[in-house]
This record gives C-alpha cells, structure tokens and sequence, in this order.
C-alpha cells in the first residue's frame, strides 16, 4: 500500500481524498484523472470508497458535479445518432411504486416524430425497474447490441435497452463500490451517475421525472428539489435541454403494481384509458419532451398532440412495433390476458368505513417484493406475473369489508404476508385528506411557453 | 461486492459504515465485530476505508473511542509482566525534532526501581523515531521476540523494541490503510492506534508527552489538548493510571538532531550533563513515572530522585545494561566517538547579528530528512551519522557570521540544501522573543500531590 512518488504532472489519488476530506474544490483535471484511473483498475477500491465517502459527507460544488459527470460519462462510449434528423428525447424518473410511464412515453414520444434512445434499469427495493417490465412480455429483449438498438431506433424511432458495457463504465465500477460502502445517499453521487449514462445516449434533450413522497427515494420534497437543480444544472453545464418536474410519489402511482400487471396499464393508457393519475403524469411528461424536441411550440401544444397521439391509436401502434422489432410476443399486447398470470387472488378487505387518508407506497412496494415482484438483491429474479391491484386511492370513500386490493400470487404464504403490509399501509379515516398535486414543481424551464 | 443476507445475530459492515457516516454512535458490540472481522481479512479494505473517512468526518464519542481502542488492543497479545513485583511504566511522545527523552526516560526509570518494557516506532516525515536512535549504536537489535524481551526486562528493568506481528495486529493493518486513504488525521483514530499499542504492553501507568507547535504533529494547543485528554480518557476507562503533558516543540528539542549524534545527547543527559531543555523535559517526564509507579510518593520527590539518578551515574548505567542485553556494542556508549561519524561538517552561520526570534522545527526535521537522517517513505533506510547540531536556540543572541548550526553530513549536495532549509528556518531579529514554557499544561492528574 504504498503510495508512488509525486510527480508534477501526475495526480496523485491520496491528494485527491485529502483534498475533499478537507472540504475543498477538486479541479476538473484531478476528478478526470481519478475517474480514469479508477475505470483503467489504476487506483484500488479502498482509495475511492474513501474518496467516496468524503463526497457523500463533503458534498461538491456544481463544477466538481459537472466534472465528475462528464468524466463518468467519457469513461466509455458516448452513442452518436446525428445521422437521424429527429431530435433525440428522453425521460428518466428516480424511481417510484407503480411507475410505468416509460413504456407509455417512448412510443409516445416517438409517434409524435421524436426520437427516445431509451437505456433503463431494474427495480431494486421498493421500487420497480423498466427493464423487469418490459421482460413480463414473453419474448422482449432488453440486451440488445448497440448496432441493434440503433436499428430499432431507425425503424420505429424508440427503442428500449439495458445498460451495456460499453456505456459509462466507471459508473458501473462506482455504483458496485457505492453499494457496499453506505455511499450511496449522495445527491452528487446520484447526479453524476443518471446523467452520465442519460447523456451518453447521445440525446438533446431530458425529462427528469423526480419523485417525492412515501414511496420516492427523496422522501421530502426538499432533497428532490436539490436533486433535480443539480441534474438540470450539470445537463445544462453539458449543453443539453433538461428540465426536471418534481412529482408526487405518496400513493402508488396508477391502480396497477408488479410487472406483467404494469403492462397491462400501459396498454390502457397508451389505447387512451387508463387511470387519471398514470395518464395525466404521462401527458405532463410527453408535453414536455415534445416541446424540447421541437414538435410543439409549448408544453400545452405538446399536451394536447400527446393526448391526441393516445386517443388515435397512434401511440399504442408504435408501441407494438418497437415490441416486435425486439422480439416481443406482440399477442399479448393486442390481448393482455396473454400475458403471464398469477395463480391465486386474494382480497384485501377495509376492516371499517371511511376514506382512504394517506397509502404508504414503499411498504406498497415492499408487498410487491415479498410476492416476487421485485428484487431485494441485485442477483434476485423476479416473478413476471405478480403484484397488486388497488381498487382505491387516496381520498376514496370505502365500505367496511369492500376491498380496497387484490393481491395475485404463485405462493399462498407470501399473499398473507402482503396483504398484512397492505392493509397496515392503508390509513382509513373519516375526514377528506388534503389533496397533494400530481406536479409540485418545474425546475429549469427552457424555453416554456406554456 | 455482494452484500450478506442480514441476520440478527450478525454485524454487517454495511451497517456499521452507515451508523458511522449518518453520525450515530456505534456500540461496543458493533466496533468489536467489525474490527475483530476486518482483522481476520473477513471486511474487505474498501468498506473499512469508508468507515475510516466518515470516522475522521464525524468523530467518535468517548465511549466508542475507548470500545475501539480496546477492540485492536485484543486483536492481538497482550503481554502479561503481573509475575514481576515492580510496577510496569511507560511514556509515550508524540513525536517532534530532537527528542530523544525515550533513551533517557526507559533506563531512569528502570534505576529508580520500575519496570519499562517499551514498545516504539521509526521515524517519518520530519519526526525521529526510537528505534532509528537506538540502532545508531552498532549492534543495537530492536526487533527482539517477546521471550528475550521478557529476559532484558527481568534483567535490567527496561527493554525497547520495535512492534510485534503478536500485539495489536488491527492497528497494524488500520495504519497501513489509513496511510493511503487520508485518514490518518483524526484524534480518535491516533488515540485508539497509540492506546491500544502500549496498553497492550501490559503496564500499569502511562505518561503521555503530547506536543505542541512547528514541530509537532498538532500544531496548535487545542488539538493537542483534545488529543491528550482522549488519551488520558481512554486509558482510565481501560482501568489504566494516565497523565498527559503538553509540552512545547516550537523548536527542536536539545542541540542535537540525527540519529548517532541524539545518543551522544543522551548519554551526555544520563551522564547528568547535556541541554538544560532536553534535561528538564527527561526530569519532568520521569517526575511522573515515578509517581505513577508509587517509587515517589509526589511528582517533585520524582524529579529529585530522577535528579539524583543521573548524577550518580546509575541511569547511565543502566542503559549500558540495556545496551549490551540487547547486543549493542556498549564502546560506543562509554566512548561516543565510536558511534558513526559523517564525512562532512559544514557551518550555518548567522547572515546578520541579533536574537534568533523562532526556529521553524518542521524544516529542521526535514532538513534532517534530506541529509538522509530520517525517512521520507516508511521503505526508505536511513543514515546513522548524519544529522545537524544547533550552536544556537530561541532567544540566544548571536554575531554576524557566527556559526547558527553545524550539519553533519556523507554528501555535499543534500548538505548545501539542508543549510538552505536551515538558514531558511531561524529568524533573526532584534527583541526579545516571548519565551514559551517547557510545559504547557498538565492532563489529567491521578493521586498528583506534586
């Protein structure tokens, strides 16, 4: 362990870790050298988890942000689809219970002549993963080679892939360390690692969907905000369009958890049904990445097109393409019964009358987890067919012994222990809770002419 | 980089590093396992790095101080001497420029009928170290196994070595990853490193010499106070008698830096002669010991006796004892010209006439680094006869070209840049400079009636 001899032009990665332990700005040429030398295996594991860990305690400033973003992102290849003249537009949200407006907006966002180099992950935890329910529909591959994706973006103009190894690896690198070194909870940290790999997908501009509430990683609507500011101000550092809506994540979102049930909403909503709330956040967001990629001249414009590309059939038909050109059984989009289903249903019933007074969507989520629908380690597999179905939402008047879900299972013993978790979740009371907004706030606004 | 499945009955790394940085206080059980694991290789090197920032960024409470420093001192042997009557006593300095009071504190304290089975350190960076000191004296062999250092101690009394694979293996392996990953400044990570090494030595009382100013490792008082009184702290809670001076190292200690030429000081102390500062510091220190040892029924009967000892010449006897136990060649102790010899002597004479004003010690120390006499990386090896003796120290009025310093020296290059860093380093004015006391302040008095 012993350090090599300093040299001027070398920098040296104990500097760097005492540098931030001490709470001062790291130059961008030293964050570029310690990240490349960190992706290059130059500068061992118990160096950068210290480096880490004065970040998480030291925090940065917006350069030192921007910089380790754009080195993460430099680490690997960046895609390059100027040859298509569309604009390339996309979404990403922080994670929620019931969030599955991906699946509506890349189709979406591609009949209206964008086009969305959708790269996603899968769920950990509470929260649920794109690309875990894109995969409940039989066939659909997530691993596509880049030649591949491009391929699918030309014909359809979406497409939806995992992460490769080719993209950001010292993202990858960092995020295994983060993981068993409690460094994860850095809203600069966090920043660096979703725009690097967003903005490696060779986009113009980026939707940010950031969470708050009981089932958001960002509980308090104040960490959201930060960390929205953050990701629009190191996008924008990068030359990219990025504006960023703090949404509500105290309920599930739509009526639909798990990811074969999930599928099923958005194929209602992209058919223009669909529950009001899944619908409405989908149409904000859409509104948005119309307007940014040129396509409406103001976010209402984007809206409207939006809500009209659902109700044509529109959307749902680009959809069932990009299902096609990546191998999904395009049956079970025309018939969702098609899609894998649990064996058994249980209820879960109101022990009194009242209205819904408040949902706590993590232990929401951590039902869907304990079905099997979602993974509490990273090696997990999950079960396609499991889930929740909500029956009521917050502010919803309720029977005694009506049900306010339905839980679908392949394991009896599992159903009981969700529903425990589901019922203590729900908050049954006598006055009307205070209703919360869909959107709470608009951080950056480019251009809007709403 | 998998996590393991969590079990009540375990400690996860994950969580203590969590505790740590989220600034809770750790239990004893929790600091226990995680050092115990990470001794046995079982907690990889990036989680404890991890941990070891956010202890340095958070701190530590008195009572997990003191869990920690009693968990690396059972990570290993801990020496039992309960069969010798005589209570067992040591010192423990902080490290500065010049001082050498160890070669004179373990045989005065050994005359006065104590037992000193003292553990010590190399040198590194601008400050000396022990063992360097002793093997200037051919033959000397600091690396004695516990069974012969047992024999020296039953013998003579005192006995110094280096550390042991046996003691404190945790401290061993803490050290060489906090040297890499810039944790190696935090009081509490030193106090539990130093703690844990010299109760493991199986004494009954310690005297600890913190110092302060340009040469040493705490620059300001306040830091070393909040040192010394963790020290002190962790040691009563450990059922140990400790006490703590703060002493002054704004300049060098004695006249003599490097490693033979700091023997022949010692021998001149020992000799009941030498520098009236290095003399004092050795008297005070021994004061203590005594007390603390119950041979002086108060600190000022202490320094008496120390007084007495050297005089007589039984201090200095006892270290040719322990000299020719541990194989040195006792010659070069009755006969100080017999130690090694540089090549080269070269003046550093005053540029001006006036009062030298202030000594920056750190430069001397490195200047002492460049001539080869101590160690720049824990890998390099270090000349014994090179070195500097001061002519002149603060307050002491000097001529224009009079000699300020005389290096030592086996190359005349590294001898015109020391001379540099010297020259550079004594600041000659014309009032007279502030005197600052010997020392600054007592920690901790157990049973003091001085």
């Amino acid at each position: 362990m012993s350090q090599p001899t300093s040299s001027p032009h070398t920098v040296r990665a104990i500097d760097v870790i005492r540098k931030k332990r001490d709470g001062l700005e790291l130059s961008r040429h030293e964050i570029e050298a310690f990240v490349s030398a960190f992706t290059r295996s130059e500068i061992p594991d118990y160096q950068v988890s210290a480096w880490l860990m004065a970040v998480v305690l030291r925090g940065m400033t917006r350069p030192e942000t921007a910089a380790l973003t754009d080195a993460m992102l430099r680490s690997g290849e960046v895609l390059d689809f100027s040859s298509m003249t569309a604009r390339k537009v996309d979404k990403h949200s922080t994670g929620g219970v019931g969030d599955k407006t991906s699946l509506v907006l890349a189709p979406l966002a591609a009949a209206a002549g964008l086009v969305v180099p959708m790269i996603s992950g899968r769920g950990l935890g509470h929260t649920g993963g794109t690309l875990d329910k894109l995969e409940a529909i039989p066939g659909f591959k997530v691993n596509l080679p880049v030649a591949r994706f491009r391929e699918v973006l030309d014909i359809s103009g979406c497409a939806m892939i995992g992460q490769t190894a080719e993209i950001a690896p010292a993202d990858r690198k960092l995020y295994a360390l983060r993981d068993v070194t409690g460094t994860v909870e850095s809203p600069y940290l966090i920043c660096a690692s979703i725009m690097s790999k967003k903005l490696a997908e060779g986009i113009d501009a980026l939707v940010l969907d950031v969470k708050t509430g009981s089932g958001a990683f960002m509980k308090n609507e104040k960490d959201a905000v930060f960390l929205a500011e953050l990701m629009v101000e190191t996008g924008e550092r990068m030359g990219k369009q990025v504006v960023a809506l703090i949404t509500d994540m105290d309920q599930p979102l739509g009526n639909m958890i798990g990811n074969a049930l999930e599928v099923v909403e958005v194929v209602e909503v992209l058919g223009g049904a669909g529950p009001k709330d899944l619908r409405d956040l989908c149409l904000e967001l859409a509104g948005w990445m119309l307007h940014l990629g040129g396509v409406a001249r103001t976010v209402s414009e984007g809206k409207q097109q939006s809500a009209h590309l659902l109700s044509s059939g529109a959307a749902l038909t680009k959809f069932r393409q990009m299902v096609e050109l990546q191998g999904g059984d395009v049956r079970a989009i025309d018939d969702t019964k098609k899609l894998p289903q649990a064996r058994y249903s249980t209820p879960v019933t109101s022990p009194t009358a009242g209205r819904v007074m408040a949902m706590q969507s993590e232990q929401i989520g951590t039902a869907s987890v304990i079905l099997g629908g979602g993974r509490e380690r990273k090696e997990d597999s999950v079960d396609p067919a499991v889930g929740i179905v909500l029956h009521k939402k917050v502010g919803d008047r309720v029977d005694r012994g009506e049900p306010l879900a339905t839980i679908y299972s392949n394991d009896e013993s599992r159903a009981q222990r969700a529903r425990d978790l589901i019922e203590q979740s729900c908050e049954i009371g006598v006055a009307a809770p205070a209703q919360r907004p869909l959107v709470h706030r608009i951080i950056g606004k480019p251009g809007d002419t709403r």
